[in-house]
């Protein structure tokens, strides 16, 4: 895009970082398989082994316990399954949980069946009730097999952020087990597997300035695994066979190198969010910060203008050269009314504009998404107070 | 690698094509996700359609009709499944029948339980037994569902082109679906998915000079396909759910295109591997070319050394700096016996070596081959003379 867009869309896919950009592009030079025995095999294999040291770092786990996938949405697929095994034992899951705010790739459920999958409601802010999961887990007949709780980190429309260590030991206290989906954490939060009680991670490359395309399932141990999704020449041990996508992995690993750097300037990009915030409130009264009160993402405000439908209010940032979302960019061109909002119980209809920032944004940027704000904002109350005086 | 190298592994993986890198590199510039509605989103979808539209052509298929994934590995699992869709209503396929040298990817049979997989036998140069398929699928039982076949275009070990058109329409004539792995193929063969009788194809960006990390299900129609391997957010038409890999997908369209192109050097590289293999011959006259009596890919050669293992082979070759395979490059590092040769009745145990060329190998190449070949031929019957003396 020209220098004249302004990004702030980081929630959707963040721009590729340059040193996620110069990796990839020494893989591209490599001619190897890393499968193969010889000499272009083994620096093809050599470069895999780097980046799942350091996506494994970035999760706090051993190298052993990285698994690469094409993304988050297989990785998705791939864990959200009744069928594990514990070595070669075969372990059952016969209930998947989800929050209600999952993001479209859990709430799918993978390979459950759709009477195996329940959705746990939330709270106004989308924060899981830990009640209603206490009593799904309570509920839950272990005869039949192991439950499984699949909770977001922080959710990729507002930011909230889930109380995951509380749930984790709910779960453990039951019995069962727990995926966190923390797409969304990597610059923004500290993740780490075994502090959020997971047994499984779900993370994805391009969400933290790394390419499209790659992905990968962090395991509690090596034991315990979900039963393969892509079955072949038996690459990543068996758990996720087909070619390896250097380039992408090799990106992967650059970014998650920078994603831990980036949780410094966390702090400062709250602080320009709530500027933000705080000068949209100023221009709009009556704006609606969803998940506002709740612990966030330092980086995503998600906002309502009564009066503006989402949908209306991306396109005129859009022309104005903002890229901003409606809800989230998940299905082809299509915008649906945002679950999220629903299970809030806001008002889906209308709709709400998320703003993803990233770790570099500028006051001089913030300022300049104000400015236009401000004017759209001011079309919309002229119109309002032209309605009121009709 | 250093420039002294000789690569000559081309099916394992074939070097990214100068023009599969620049669109590669212009697609990672591009900031938004391709289902975002502002224009950065709408930048990404656009290269996406281009891309979409080349590979399309490749098959000879309207551009709807190519679903993208994640690999040819992907893909294969994605088809390769009892449950089927025609539009909403379920189709069942009961039975999966495969050639005994398919690549592991679908020798693995996807989501089809291992009761309902049978594989059938090949003859010596390893092309599929079609009285088998036929009495195969005579004996099967529509009652419980179709039947399906899953036959190679061209085996990745062998290049021994099988007879495709034949069994599709032995398949056809019962009803079953034929599923065609034209991963080795482009560039290769001229791949038509109506002449080859396909109801799928399977294929793979970085076997034609594309990236690793793309592949492609292309399906004769929009209505029967099967049920998603990857669900989440709707992408590529609910088929396959995952923010796509632009970067990789663009190089998958650009290496389509000159796949398209490559297939006009097919005879001088025929003609290159044939005097290659009669040098070789000169050399060592008991060498066995596998499967070298059938019609075969052009680039390939698959050959046995009586009394020198295929790994010893295939290590001395790499210290002198070629790269080739012993056997096919799918599972990380490990050689195991080739299926292939045990298919055919050969020695797996003593195993075979693969060169494969690119369309563009020059006759020096060949010779700098044929020289450390010559090499280690020599040792081989130095041994195998001294032997006989003692």
């Amino acid at each position: 895009m020209s220098a004249s867009r302004l990004y702030l869309d980081h929630n959707a896919t963040a721009p590729l970082l340059p040193e996620a950009r110069a990796a990839m592009i020494e893989a591209m030079a490599l001619e190897g398989n890393p499968s193969s025995v010889h000499a272009e095999g083994r620096a093809a294999r050599a470069l895999v082994f780097r980046a799942r040291e350091t996506v494994a770092s970035l999760a706090g786990v051993p190298a052993s316990q990285v698994t690469f996938t094409s993304g988050a949405t297989e990785a998705a697929n791939h864990v959200l399954t009744p069928d594990f095994r514990m070595g070669r034992a075969p372990v059952q899951v016969s209930r998947l949980l989800v929050s209600a705010v999952e993001h479209p790739a859990v709430l799918a459920g993978g390979r459950f069946a759709t009477d195996q999958i329940r959705v746990l409601g939330v709270d106004a802010s989308g924060r899981l009730d830990l009640e209603a999961l206490e009593q799904a887990l309570s509920d839950h007949d272990h005869s039949s097999g192991q439950v499984m709780l699949a909770l977001q980190h922080a959710n990729n429309e507002t930011g909230v952020i889930q109380p995951v260590r509380e749930a984790a030991e709910l779960v453990r206290s039951h019995r069962g087990l727990m995926v966190v989906d923390a797409v969304q954490a990597p610059g923004r939060l500290p993740i780490s597997l075994s502090e959020l009680g997971a047994d499984f991670l779900i993370l994805s490359a391009h969400k933290m300035g790394g390419p499209k395309g790659a992905g990968a399932l962090v395991s509690a141990g090596e034991t315990l695994m979900p039963a393969p999704l892509v079955k072949g020449g038996g690459q990543e041990k068996g758990h996720r066979c087909g070619t390896e996508n250097l380039a992408a992995i090799a990106g992967f690993g650059a970014a998650a190198v920078s994603a831990a750097a980036s949780l410094d300037r966390m702090p400062a990009v709250a602080a320009l969010r709530d500027r933000m915030e705080r000068a949209m409130r100023e221009a709009a009264p009556d704006i609606m910060v969803h998940g506002g009160g709740a612990e966030r993402l330092a980086n995503t405000s998600f906002f309502s203008l009564p009066g503006l439908k989402a949908e209306t209010a991306q396109i005129a940032l859009d022309m104005e050269g903002v890229a901003v979302s409606a809800g989230s960019a998940c299905s082809s061109g299509k915008i649906g009314e945002s679950h999220v909002l629903a299970a809030m119980g806001a008002d889906a209809a209308l709709g709400a504009i998320r703003v993803s920032l990233s770790s570099m944004q500028t006051e001089e940027e913030i300022d300049a998404f104000l400015d236009i704000f401000r004017r759209i904002n001011g079309r919309r109350m002229e119109r309002q107070a032209a309605q009121a005086a009709a």
